[in-house]
């Protein structure tokens, strides 16, 4: 098939930890009522948009399944095939997994606090293998490459998630089809961060809202004929907002 | 691995034309609140047996897919491998989908009714191309292989079963996979058929309980080591008695 390939990526909606205000990582927690309502609009706009995925890829994480089986669903897509991998996984985010954030800003102070939230390769403490947060037993990695990580920086995110997008994504898309990616904050930051050349240091700034399908035309060099767009412009932009403040109360 | 291999069979619950009463086969409804609940109560009891699913099969209609989302979330297992494929659909009713079941053992008379509902390899009427509950339009069928159905018998829906069952389900029971399918009543009855060696003519006698898990260990040749066994028992008999006096009032 020939250019422009379209990809559609997906950030999870609320979960119930993001309610709580906790940093999650790799904890497997669940989307609350309003995650739901949000993956629905997200599938809803694809719907309106005439985007109807052909494929989907998500993280081994059921917020993010969860946000493409409802999402799929409002779309009238549930049939289409699917592929998921931990490499598309949310940032482990090592001892901070299971931690308040206000709490932690408060302890640790403002600069550490954006440090391990928004630096590029500055992991958080490594987890502890007998936390209750940790994810040493959880037999959904029993086949991952590798150890499974006890902490993560965003640069870790990217170096593990790079090689799925070129072995599973790329080759869907160069095929013709339209392919959705319904993951997280950082492995879709990751994944922004490679198709726009973006550098090191200002990806930091670069905030993806959860819910909002975010659109990229692609050339035969799998470069993007123009920015993302989100199908809902107002609400990303309040969306991304939003992100950007957590932590505060 | 070494057998014996685990399959868990699982209709789908109650969908909104099994609940209008009307008959469905290729058209692509969806679960109706009770059906939803029987596919949660499906996963519980998968969870409470430790009978973890690691790999998913699934027909290309919605009300399987859905079923299959909500018992794997109920058994904390969405995170699990899933294939799909339009060989697990249920039967395609030719001319009688969408035609309220009641009705149609009125008009036609129980003899002939039945005669569509239970025989082997008598189809029903073929469905015309232009008729509003065709298939022939619908993309999640462009890449079947041959044409799309008008109508089927149990036969015919052996026929294309049995090809997916040796080619992809085969190698994940053999891999020593815990292999969960979840499709409809009259492919399982053909997996159920080709598994306990059920003659043509007392196929017809077998109901399939909706959302309740059907369990069967097999040998190393595929032979199953007992019956299958319901993870309720009761509610299985119940349910049987009930499928099987459908198109009553």
């Amino acid at each position: 098939m020939t250019a422009p390939y379209t990809l559609i990526l997906l950030r999870h909606g609320q979960s119930e930890w993001n309610e709580l205000n906790l940093f999650t990582g790799w904890v497997d927690v669940r989307l609350t009522e309003q995650g739901r309502a949000e993956a629905a609009r997200g599938g809803k706009l694809l719907a309106e948009a005439g985007l109807l995925p052909d494929v989907l890829h998500t993280s081994v994480l059921s917020r993010a399944i969860q946000t493409a089986n409802i999402a799929l669903d409002a779309a009238d897509r549930l049939w289409i095939p699917v592929k998921r991998s931990w490499r598309l996984n949310e940032r482990h985010y090592g001892a901070l997994q299971g931690k308040d954030k206000a709490q932690t800003l408060e302890e640790f102070g403002q600069e550490q606090f954006m440090l391990w939230r928004r630096s590029f390769d500055v992991p958080p403490p490594e987890l502890a293998d007998d936390s209750e947060f940790s994810q040493m037993n959880d037999p959904r990695y029993a086949g991952i490459d590798g150890d499974v990580p006890r902490t993560e920086s965003l640069k870790l995110v990217i170096d593990r998630m790079l090689p799925y997008w070129s072995s599973e994504i790329v080759p869907d898309l160069t095929a013709g089809k339209t392919v959705l990616v319904t993951a997280h904050g950082n492995s879709l930051r990751g994944v922004v961060k490679h198709l726009e050349g973006i550098s090191d240091a200002d990806i930091a700034e670069l905030n993806i809202p959860t819910g909002i399908p975010l659109v990229y035309r692609l050339d035969a060099d799998l470069k993007p004929l123009g920015p993302g767009e989100y199908l809902d412009p107002e609400a990303a932009a309040a969306g991304a907002a939003a992100v950007a403040s957590q932590g505060k109360k």
